[in-house]
């Protein structure tokens, strides 16, 4: 049978079983509507109070703010964004908003598109280590400034953000603060109230629990313009009937994924580190970005010479699962746009290979990978146009 | 064991266990992303075909046009109705949307929304039938109108509004058409291009699939803002990493809604108007809506003398699921909408007890609940204080 190695936890993640299996009886058997008042919607009550219970531990939010469930984080991102424009910047009290040049595209699209409605939006561009400091989002505030949002970690690199610093430069001006912290759940403690934000973005995918379900924190008395108007749903915040099983999983999730930190830390780090210096062994390959700064799975890969494309090709008949970029990104053949961001030259930016780990990888695995990514750099040189080593 | 009956089917379903089957490998097996270009990515690509054609075929949308997946029928609803009002309205091209008294909250809320933005929407009055006339649609348009928002079916009484006329008028004034269909898919046959919709709206929970997905149909050409701005998923309408197994499920969930219209109309609606004969025959009890014009499993009953609310509880004690309207206004014991607004009484607008069936419904369970129901009537025609026989 043909290896199955799975390599891209940053695009998106195996169901954890134990997740699939609490989630189980809420499709056929307890199948009510949470809202309604009979039996059928009364006996699900329970298991949704627990699961919002590990997702307010899962990022230490207090009883009074706010977890609302969406249905991904690109909801959640686009919600924050969308939402404070109709709050502060169409009232014409601000104006303003600072990203970073590096967001997943749920964030930057929908900067683009409040463009075209004239708010002014700072993207921050990235430093040659790939990450940006809290000092160029002191500096690039404005009395106008209505929004802050910066993701945790990145999902190309698994950088990690300065949220902690940022957060409290956007406290002390009086600034909303938003991170995407997609890629920081179940990889880095993610704490809001340490972090000091006002709204953050997750999405179940990311860590073992099912994709088309997310939520958006929201700091205790922080208003928001719905994005989904409708019913009373989550308090009035976002219509919808609940998506029942999801949420459920989605609970569960979070839990051993906060459970799980450690072994991200002591094992799964090992292997990325154990991967990636094998491969820097070779010659002209890089790896971006500061281990000691990194989420632990992530690491993103320059092979000079080769195409990622390429590279994604030979890994993939050997049955490994890569990425050149974020999967959005990944349909079309572009230059990774944080190896741009970085200042890499054009055709280096062309040769990145993402590789991104999880809980459910093994040694063998890694092993199996060192040995096939090796054979691939070796045979794709050879027919390298480009490249004499 | 206590016995289960659910007649709350226009609030949400069973997942019938052919979806689920369907559905399943898609947790902890097949779990790649569709945009992956890898194998984990590809392999999906079969199914995910496979659930479009069934979407497609169910409304009979044409090759050309999208049917784009959502989270559920509120965000379609919210996404046409503020996609139109960026395009159109903010645009200042248009000004005026023309849609009922009585659609969903999902609709409703998002135009009273809209009105804090300026805009002007007129809201159509039903009838003593308990329906509006194309006529009305006919007069309340003006050179300014932007959009007509209007249900294919009540989810209170069942009662299926003109569209078909409705769509024809838009189209030959030139106005775009949206209608929520979440009460219609598998009950009465939808055909997007007999309707002449621009767009159309459902959600699969209300037709045996999973809660926490939906569609918006999209007409060929037709241009509509994003909700969800980011990534390059949907041909670029609607971002955010698809839900695999949910979009499976609701393909299957179409196929079987459609096949099983015949059955609706046979054995659905005999049993239905079996449940409702014998509640007619009891003093001072009203259905809501002619026969003829409703989708075949509502019935919207109202019984003089009785809170609503006091009939849930007995009912449910006796383990049947019944509503007094929309699941997701039932948290507060306010009078029914569509009984208001069809100017009953204040007294009897608090009497009505909608039950909602499904083809997962048996004779024995009816037999059952119409006997519960009697007793019930009895019981509290007793207590009340304020009806006299
Ligand atoms: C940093 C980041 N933000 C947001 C998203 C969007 O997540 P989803 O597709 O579940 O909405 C992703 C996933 O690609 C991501 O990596
Ligand atoms: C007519 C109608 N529209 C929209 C909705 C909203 O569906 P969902 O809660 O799945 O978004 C409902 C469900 O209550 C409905 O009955």
């Amino acid at each position: 049978m043909q290896k199955r190695i799975y390599l891209d936890n940053n695009a998106t993640t195996m169901v954890d079983p134990k997740v699939k299996e609490l989630m189980e009886p809420f499709f056929c058997e307890h199948y009510g509507n949470p809202n309604s008042l009979h039996k059928f919607g009364t006996e699900i009550h329970p298991a949704i109070s627990d699961a919002f219970n590990k997702l307010y531990e899962g990022i230490n939010a207090q009883n009074e703010d706010d977890v609302i469930i969406t249905s991904c984080a690109t909801e959640s991102n686009n919600w924050v964004l969308k939402g404070v424009y109709f709050d502060k910047i169409y009232t014409g009290e601000k104006n303003h908003i600072i990203t970073t040049e590096v967001e997943h595209p749920a964030v930057g699209a929908t900067c683009r598109f409040l463009e075209t409605l004239g708010v002014k939006v700072t993207y921050l561009p990235i430093n040659k280590e790939g990450t940006i400091s809290a000092q160029q989002v002191r500096e690039a505030i404005t009395p106008k400034t209505a929004l802050v949002s910066i993701m945790w970690a990145n999902n190309e690199t698994g950088l990690i953000f300065p949220i902690e610093e940022i957060g409290a430069i956007c406290k002390e001006a009086g600034i909303l603060f938003h991170t995407d912290a997609v890629q920081a759940i179940g990889k880095i403690p993610v704490d809001v109230v340490k972090a000091n934000v006002d709204f953050l973005s997750f999405s179940a995918h990311k860590f073992h629990g099912p994709k088309g379900i997310g939520a958006l924190y929201i700091r205790k008395g922080v208003e928001l313009t719905p994005l989904l108007h409708g019913g009373e749903h989550m308090r009035g915040r976002r219509s919808g009937t609940l998506n029942v099983p999801y949420i459920i999983g989605m609970g569960e999730a979070m839990k051993l994924a906060s459970q799980g930190l450690d072994y991200e830390y002591k094992v799964v780090a090992k292997l990325r580190d154990k991967l990636e210096d094998a491969l820097l062994k070779i010659d002209d390959v890089f790896v971006i970005g500061d281990r000691a700064h990194r989420v632990p799975n992530t690491t993103l890969i320059s092979v000079r010479g080769i195409e990622g494309e390429a590279m994604l090709w030979d890994l993939n008949k050997s049955g490994i699962a890569a990425s050149t970029g974020s999967a959005c990104a990944s349909e079309d053949l572009e230059a990774n746009p944080v190896m741009v961001a970085i200042g890499a030259d054009k055709e280096l930016a062309h040769t990145a290979i993402r590789l991104s780990l999880s809980r459910f990888n093994t040694e063998e695995e890694i092993d199996y990978t060192i040995d096939v990514f090796k054979k691939a750099i070796e045979r794709l040189r050879n027919i390298s146009s480009s490249y004499r080593a």
